[in-house]
């Protein structure tokens, strides 16, 4: 695969997608959404992959949909195309749309903010699974600003990460709000030094490629995206039968012996 | 509207409410209750008003229902008198109960806690959409050490403000915390000296009047409070028919003039 | 009753089960889950018992699952141990499984967490009203690290107590964490030094026994427990049903009467 509008590397277990716009602060065109897509959907089928880190070049995460398109977008449009081709037919197609379909995705995916991360940009970030910012990163929702609404499911999202009065904050005011106060609010996972960001990141894929097994967390990460749908009664039943099924794994087996052993875990993934 | 037990003022886009019983420490009555709901609609209707304040005289913002009333209250009424008549009928009945009708309000609610708030009083702030409180300001659920349960749907709320673990601790223990603790929790937006509530709370409600589309204020509010009731793909199809709207609203045309002009807004709310 | 792998005591109105097999962390057995289960029901049907303390004996709270039973551990037992007899018809089966039976008991359940927390440990402490936690106390999911997956319901409890983005987190890294970061995300409710752990919940415990109702404790952790399974409309209709109850209760009069006399409360629990 070429890419136009991102920059798209492996290293070891690790993919790397960089959002290449910084003249437009990394804002989306349909061409760079389909590129982005199609990038998850490439480090999801490398069975080398078992980490997805997503950040922006330059000044930027991504300022949301580049206003130059959003002029001339059809209103139509947004309608037509909400419901893309599903791309793993286990998942949920509601996390298979246009614009929610990390959680669809079972490897970990990883959002280094190294800058302003705002309307489609933030949206992008909390269907991440990991978010990592910059001292210099900065948060707005932007819509209201606009005169737009609460795009793309945020307003269902937003309120699971940082609970009702903040997602409501966030929205109603449109306020930009910085790195240490997302931290406060539980918005990010950590907030680092501009110039510790990417180690701090790489750090992190790393412990999820080597420390557990990459099995068990495809399998929890869909748990947890689940779980808003499912009694506890469902949620423990569809525990059981995946705690059946691991332990019948390798990585099980590997799980048990390198504790035993005391030395770390080489797991296959199976 | 003349009213005995509160205070109504307008003051350009914004309509303050200010509970007026402070030798009973703004407990509700009957009449006081009506007379709240009564304002909120008031507000609503009034174009020229685009945020709602919600406030109490004296020490208290609203110590709960008045134990006078509670005393002689008919058991009976409480239930006969859940279902009031809807003022919206393009909102759930569920937030338009006697004391759950805030969500349906296209206005964004802002309690100015100055003082105490318990028990219905903690309620009523719960279904506000910003919480600003005083460093004077306390809070308690209070009916555990009235005998009471959880009323009015806060076992519903509360969780989903400041999450299961500090919901169960305020619910069971009945206990007072500060404005500080509060903060700590999530169950309030922001603390500040007692002397800055109202200037604090004003400035947040131009902000919101002004700085914002009103359209999509109202819109978001109402996207916010239909989420628990969606999946995530009901949430998106919501959004991608209301951006369409939005497309093509006034509001959304001045929220790209004045981006690209470099000036204020100036929103219609249409 | 006798026990063999915990202890069990009664000091008034406070019922405190210790975990003890200190030699292996207080890992679960077989024996131990069964002494457990049988504990939580004895208490609740003491009358005397108004609250219930669940900690270990040395350094540990519970390691999880013994790695001894976990090897020769059938998998089919899993399934099929599920759904256990139910001990209250009025709570959901969903609250009476092998593993989240704690929510059905009408009295708090407060976990006194000593030291590590891991695996089914954690789970136990989450399915508890309270965790107040040892300054030497740590937390970790563990399940990622032996190959298994997010069992007995975490998925699903998890994100209630700590958000969307901490769940995920703490499920996928299995990371430890110590118990100021367990603070900060809300996973307990307070951390004491070690040597005031005891004192502590016992101070709360007898808060819980004394100065609220036992009655209104008891339904309102109904109410929270129902929550999730309800609209807000729904846990209006359930709270006013409870609110005629309780305005009929002894707890009630004695409520209102304390209140009036200026006197502690003599809650009779009727």
């Amino acid at each position: 695969m070429t890419y136009e509008q991102l920059l798209y590397t492996v290293d070891g277990p690790l993919a790397t997608i960089t959002l290449n716009r910084p003249k437009r602060m990394n804002a989306l065109t349909k061409v760079l959404e389909a590129e982005l897509r199609t990038a998850i959907e490439q480090a999801g089928r490398d069975v080398a992959v078992r980490a997805i880190v997503l950040t922006g070049v330059g000044r930027a995460f991504c300022a949301g949909m580049d206003m130059e398109e959003l002029e001339v977008l059809p209103p139509e449009d947004i309608q037509a195309e909400q419901w893309m081709r599903p791309y793993d037919m286990n998942r949920r197609a509601d996390y298979q749309t246009r614009y929610s379909y990390f959680p669809a995705a079972s490897k970990p995916i990883i959002s280094a903010i190294n800058g302003a991360a705002a309307g489609l940009g933030l949206v992008m970030a909390l269907y991440s699974d990991f978010r990592i910012a910059s001292e210099k990163a900065v948060f707005a929702t932007a819509f209201a600003k606009r005169g737009l609404i609460a795009e793309h499911g945020i307003a269902w999202m937003l309120p699971r990460i940082v609970g009702h009065t903040h997602a409501t904050d966030l929205l109603l005011t449109s306020r930009k709000i910085d790195a240490q106060e997302a931290l406060g609010m539980g918005l990010v996972n950590r907030v680092v030094p501009a110039d510790e960001l990417m180690a701090t990141v790489q750090a992190l894929a790393h412990s999820l490629s080597t420390e557990v097994s990459p099995r068990s967390v495809g399998v929890m990460k869909r748990q947890l995206w689940e779980a808003p749908y499912q009694s506890l009664g469902e949620a423990i039943t569809l525990a059981n039968a995946e705690m059946v099924e691991s332990l019948r794994s390798e990585d099980f087996a590997e799980g048990v012996a390198h504790f035993v052993e005391r030395r770390p875990a080489q797991f296959s993934g199976r």
